[in-house]
């Protein structure tokens, strides 16, 4: 449980501009949808997705990595892409599982298969939407597990698009789909409350300080 | 006016599979909407506008480049790009001319303006999409000449996408919106006849001869 005395104080070192900021992207951010991501291997890809899920609302983003590098970090402690919460996985099995176990339905986005189209797509369920390899596309681990497959119409002599433009495709269609349905998509209270507090983290340097000294002060 | 005996008789130098993919993109294809890039600097992310275009059935792309490089010509060559027409212009004006002479409207897309939103676009009148540079965006001349303007939603931190997913975006909507539309948004027949002429011209190696053996067998 977050203290929300802690939580207040915390805030009154942000400017309100920020504070305001918080709650207005956090009243919009949504669990019911999530993405994985499968051994991408162009950085600037992963982080075009990551960037793509701040901009639509997603909060969580699972990254299967075969090894997981430092530049990775880097990257991501720079850009929007600090505001959404990455999960990092060496292999895909142990993501496919965590997302089960978290009531996900397991959505492969591939252009070869038989899929249903975007258009398509009901949005009732929680769904992880999977894109895969550049190249390659998703491994036969997640096609064989996968409860849905989702494509984009192409009707031109290219066969394939970016994973980030495919992405960015399919996450302004579905998320946009979510907001104009009955269906509560939103963070809980307790789950906007937790997202205050880490961003409060991630925007104060001194954080540790601030803390311990309002502990001291307390106790 | 195309010669269909002509273009019979170079479609017979086309495999099969060749011929019938043409006639099923080119039922796709419209100028009902184009695009139209401005100054993007970053070759990638015209090339990647362009791929976009081929993939939702769009066949002209205009380019508006302060200085006509070499480097395009290259790139174009190669890829799917090559089956979208570009027209390319040094300035901005004569680009913005030449689409209201052919009838479109302007709409610029920026996320700056108080523009409507993508999903609230009326696609029944022809409409040029201005896309502008990686940080700038639009020109004043695009802004100030525009019909309208439209904006894609956001709602994380980020406040503005990559050119090239922008585009993607906005096309793959707006094609689709048209496609399940009354409107007649299809190439005509001679423009059809017209493209599978210029696609037998790109595909087939030494057109030149063939066409001039068959003139000289003919008269």
């Amino acid at each position: 449980m977050i203290d929300k005395d802690l939580l207040e104080h915390l805030e009154g070192f942000l400017t309100e501009r920020r504070r305001g900021l918080f709650t207005k992207v956090l009243a919009e951010r949504t669990r019911h949808f999530t993405v994985a991501v499968e051994d991408v291997y162009q950085l600037h890809n992963t982080s075009a997705v990551l960037r793509s899920c701040d901009v639509f609302g997603v909060q969580d983003v699972h990254v299967v990595e075969a090894s997981l590098g430092k530049k990775m970090d880097r990257e991501i402690a720079m850009g929007a892409q600090k505001w959404v919460d990455i999960q990092r996985y060496t292999n895909t099995q142990k993501c496919i599982d965590t997302l089960k176990s978290e009531g996900y339905r397991i959505i492969a986005t591939t252009p070869h298969k038989d899929s249903q189209y975007l258009h398509e797509f009901d949005v009732t369920q929680k769904a992880a939407f999977f894109f895969g390899k550049e190249t390659e596309g998703l491994s036969e681990e997640v096609l064989a597990q996968a409860d849905e497959f989702l494509k984009i119409p192409m009707v031109g002599f290219t066969e394939s698009l970016n994973i980030s433009v495919s992405a960015a495709i399919t996450l302004q269609h579905v998320t946009n789909k979510l907001r104009n349905s009955d269906i509560s998509w939103q963070l809980t209270e307790e789950e906007i409350l937790e997202k205050r507090f880490d961003w409060c983290k991630k925007t104060i340097k001194s954080i540790d300080d601030i803390v311990n000294r309002y502990k001291e002060e307390r106790f």
